[in-house]
């Protein structure tokens, strides 16, 4: 089988690996449908994540369960499943409490840019749909995996609440669909922060009534005008850099939140200004998996397309162009289709 | 008038000051009838924020409205009175949002160590009993102005639940008075980290269920321990030492919540590490004056005692004894009484 491996910054290759086998009782083996590339893959891509040795890549995927070890009992081989980026037994209490990427036993699941994928704690971790999807609903489930799931949990975090004033810091596939996400739970005016005419327009489609391009300073100080200089009750963190989560802090009001999904790479947070800041702070990695039923059946309902965010799709063999794409801001997210190769 | 003077580390002066007096419509003047040393009067008195120059002390306060200003409207003269240590004006965004210690106008009350106080923004800032308390209430309505409404405040920050398992980090008075807060609040467990015996004693009184004595990584291996591996849904950080702080981050389960309310002093927070605790934060200046009313029903039903913390009294002359006894740790909190002087 062919997967795709990150030799170094810049380094990425389609090539022979091995393929994945049930190595524990609890594992299935899933045929991906559809995989992607994350925003987060740049981080190790772009040099600024220390790569020991080549590292097989991706954590998103949907597909059909082709085969589960002997413990599992609620996935069955032929179902379509999609699952999260870490797996979890979903029965531990941290997972009892909706914090399924915190899972006892959680684990990473990597090599998704592949064809056929090994998914620790299937029964935990995988929600199949109720029928196999038309290939149409294909980009909107996969969007489930991660970054639709990952949105929600920042506007969630950020304790948006109907007839809101939002703000979403990040204009990647995360931060558009904090914005559809942040719609969907009723804000009533929603500031995206872009630069990007095409990644605006989205935003715009997706619920967004204010853009503002200024960062740092000047993107607070827009903030605030926008708001009377209030500041704003909820912001979405999807960037991770000190300049986002600083942005997002100083734009919101005292006693509103900051949702944060990005993950933080050199952020460091002085006490006493968060403290006079007064503001709520939660994130992490998104337990989507919490999330995955709501949302699965709001896709199969039309009722929202979070697939819109892939606008460029490639054959898996094309990894390379994929990565290349969304580096240098072509694409906001590129949808990867196996080729049919083993 | 003699007031209290703090001119350098260890160095507190009870002497000659000029009266105050009302310099703007809003002000009003109040009488003190009791007044106490916090413990974040201690950061300065050891040295560990720097005095510019001789600073008047004293930020909780209770009293006799003795004059007010030609704008304030609703505090009358010969009210019994108790505010905040910050002035607000209690109707800005930041006020209704109920972050008062944040208001637009807001403005520091010092100098409640001394028999006559100037309280900016009265109307704002005051609140008024509906009559003059009996002498035995003073003690527990003093304690409203601050410890009571911050550790009511650490409490709801860390989003206190009926049947919660909580945890409280230091047992100063804000501390102690946490536990009672989060025992009103519903909590089942209480876990209060202390090594002093008449701390202890008193927590346990306000409804603590168990001590620990371990701080620093032993204290959280003790949390833990406590709670079967799995940390407590809040924890009500009450220090402001980086320690403290990453004790309570470390104690807190995923998805749980940290009121902290000690003022951070050298607190550092790394991102990636707070992303990965997965803990909700939120804290900073309490808002007592949104707690007032509601508190002061609570003393005056007898619901609460609050004052005892208090166990030491002086006349307001031996304030640099009460400073003293404090900092050796001989008492918990120290009331200052004013001698009848003008």
């Amino acid at each position: 089988m062919r997967g795709t491996m990150l030799y170094c910054s810049g380094d990425v290759r389609f090539e022979e690996v091995a393929a994945p086998k049930i190595m524990v009782p609890t594992d299935a083996l899933v045929r991906i449908s559809a995989t992607c590339v994350c925003g987060s893959d740049l981080w190790p891509y772009r040099g600024l994540q220390k790569i020991e040795q080549p590292m097989p890549m991706g954590h998103e995927y949907c597909g059909i369960v082709e085969e589960v070890g002997s413990a599992v009992t609620v996935v069955k081989p032929g179902q379509f499943v999609i699952g999260s980026f870490f797996a979890s037994d979903n029965t531990c209490p941290y997972c009892q409490a909706g914090y399924q990427t915190s899972c006892l036993q959680r684990e990473f699941v990597g090599g998704a840019q592949s064809p056929l994928l090994r998914v620790p704690l299937a029964d935990g971790t995988l929600v199949a749909t109720g029928e196999v999807p038309p290939e149409e609903k294909i980009p909107d489930l996969l969007a489930l995996s991660d970054v639709m799931g990952t949105g929600w949990f920042a506007a969630e975090a950020a304790n948006v609440r109907p007839g809101a004033t939002v703000a979403v810091v990040g204009d990647g596939a995360v931060g558009l669909l904090g914005v559809l996400s942040a719609k969907l739970m009723g804000a009533e005016r929603i500031i995206a922060m872009s630069r990007h005419a095409s990644r605006q327009k989205l935003a715009r489609e997706f619920g967004a009534t204010d853009i503002v391009e200024e960062r740092g300073d000047e993107g607070v100080a827009r903030i605030k005008d926008l708001t009377k200089g209030i500041g704003v009750d909820s912001v979405l963190e999807c960037v991770g850099t000190q300049e986002a989560m600083m942005q997002a802090i100083r734009s919101t009001r005292p006693g509103g939140s900051v949702g944060y999904v990005g993950v933080p790479h050199g952020v460091e947070l002085d006490g006493q200004a968060l403290f006079f800041a007064h503001v709520r702070l939660h994130g992490g990695p998104a337990p989507v998996r919490r999330f995955l039923p709501e949302l699965i059946e709001m896709v199969w309902d039309g009722k929202i397309n979070p697939g819109r965010v892939f606008d460029l799709t490639l054959p898996l063999d094309q990894v390379a162009e994929g990565y290349r794409a969304m580096d240098e801001r072509r694409a906001i997210k590129t949808l990867l289709r196996p080729n049919g190769e083993a």
